[in-house]
């Protein structure tokens, strides 16, 4: 069987057929199958529904549909169909800011003193080479991380931040991928991750795919094998980290850094591309997106409800783990320990 | 609409019918329907299947079987039979305590020098009495935690520790119920408590049945909420209590009382009857249930699997909470504050 890992998640736009293959996450485990995004509305809806989703698989997708639209928009309303199209994406989910980085990068294109040809050809380009520049980054993660990880290792993670969730490989299960290629023989413990269960859905998926071992564990296990020993070491993605080394990542995520830091200090990596940090923001201004309770009150794909009717639900999508309970955050141009604040600004531009 | 505290969970037993009836907890919360146990074997099964669950319950549910096997073994094999019909039901489930405390209860009265007749009516007068008591206990469970809980707080709750769990009140719903009935606004929050979803099936519609607000959250979302400071307080229940203070309950729990500590000491509190304390075992000698992989694997009353085919999965049905952790203990006795082993001393026969 072909690695997960030479499968892509985001395919290249097909100039062609004017349409990009994304692969449709609510339809795994049970089903591997692409869907054909023709156009940036298809695309947005495609990352609003978690079809896509994953921090860096949401910022190409956004390029892509940006690129649809620069195929599609005729020359006379060319910027302003741009603009449409860049203001709709932006709307599909407030969180993860690489969606607004590969706008913005994709946008600067359309500003810029060049023909529509140009400019078309471009945003084609700089979209198909963004995609690529993602494969390369997470393998320069991998690299950069799997020091980190030792034969033997048992590894907790939450959510999915795997081939899935990028264009391929991954960010912390890149890092994973890149210590098993190794050869060093480490176990996977993913936490299913409620209510999307991106854990047992994906993350168990695409190891089970690549023969790498995992087992599936409820969020609310995770401290019970700590307290047994089970777990070496915990690494994750990140949907946002700000200046001050404060991490937005899947709701979920700050329970098991807590629970790491009470365990004697069990070792909580965060594996990100720098197209995670957010220079601008403080942790405070961060929206964090409330998603519809109907992901609480269904399972995923099923249509028995699990709530009773009329009792509310909260679904906040992510939380914030502070910088005092992160070991270190691995990204393509290295490894960053504390103190965060001085030391993101080493490794950013 | 009667108030969810006017059901029973669990019948006494019906000596004309021979048979028990018993709330079937896999139907909520879509269907309140009642089962109705025509022998031993039959409360074994939903014992084992979780039909019934939560320790009081387990225990009545346990002496009620006992009781059906009473009713309908002969004269002859009366005694034999009585130890196959407690052999069965000792081996439903092994963590929760009352099961055993039950059992022995009922067992002791086979033992007695009195005749069949004798023992069959002092066997069923004993499980209809054990049952009512379950009923008084859980109001004086009620009635000694309420002073913990004010007009306003929000209390987080996991796991289903209500009518469902006891024959009739609860036992950490109970106390909240006696808040609430004293006129403190209390709300709940219930972690929904994966894999069986007793949380958000049961806590929540018994609470919504009786008018009392619970919102149901993911259990990977406790920790978010505490940190937002939106948890005033936390009450559970248990399902073993060993003469350290620590205390085996539903997994998660653990977890629950980690954050809680790390967020300022929310209190958290344990309630339960002094049925559930086993002063024979020491902590490190209680088996933890491992159940059914496919809970994890299915949601409940779904077929369609949430982790691929081949994953192993991990299914602790409890974990074991430290005493340091916990703020107070209420039982029907009284509320026991640490130093646990010598407290819990005093309060225990």
């Amino acid at each position: 069987m072909e690695k997960f890992s030479k499968l892509s998640a985001i395919s290249p736009l097909n100039e062609k057929s004017k349409s990009v293959l994304l692969i449709d996450q609510n339809k795994l485990p049970r089903k591997l199958t692409y869907m054909k995004c023709r156009n940036w509305e298809q695309v947005a809806v495609a990352i609003e529904h978690l079809s896509v989703r994953g921090a860096p698989a949401i910022g190409v997708a956004a390029a892509m549909g940006l690129a649809l639209a620069a195929l599609q928009a005729g020359d006379k309303h060319f910027d302003s169909t741009m603009q449409i199209a860049a203001a709709r994406l932006r709307k599909t989910r407030p969180t993860a800011i690489n969606l607004f980085w590969a706008i913005d990068r994709i946008m600067s294109i359309v500003e810029m003193d060049l023909s529509i040809t140009e400019k078309r050809k471009k945003i084609i380009e700089e979209a198909n080479y963004m995609r690529n520049e993602d494969i390369r980054v997470n393998k320069s993660i991998g690299e950069n991380g799997k020091i980190l990880f030792e034969d033997g290792d048992v590894v907790l993670t939450h959510c999915n931040t795997g081939g899935l969730a990028t264009v391929k490989y991954g960010t912390a299960l890149g890092v994973i991928r890149a210590a098993w290629n190794e050869g060093k023989h480490v176990e996977v413990i993913a936490d299913e991750t409620r209510p999307k269960l991106q854990g047992s859905r994906l993350t168990a998926f695409e190891l089970q795919y690549d023969g790498i071992p995992v087992t599936v564990i409820c969020d609310n296990m995770a401290g019970h094998f700590m307290a047994q020993g089970k777990i070496d070491k915990i690494i994750v993605g990140a949907d946002r980290i700000v200046r001050t080394g404060h991490v937005f990542n899947k709701i979920g995520t700050y329970s098991v850094a807590v629970l790491a830091k009470y365990h004697g200090n069990i070792p909580f990596y965060v594996a990100a591309p720098t197209s995670t940090f957010d220079l601008e923001q403080s942790y405070d201004e961060v929206i964090i997106e409330d998603r519809d309770p109907r992901e609480v009150y269904f399972m995923p794909g099923v249509t028995k409800r699990i709530v009773p009717k009329g009792v509310p639900v909260l679904n906040p999508a992510f939380d914030m783990t502070p910088p005092e309970l992160i070991t270190a955050i691995i990204t393509e141009r290295g490894i960053i320990y504390p103190p965060y604040e001085e030391n993101i600004k080493k490794i950013m531009p």
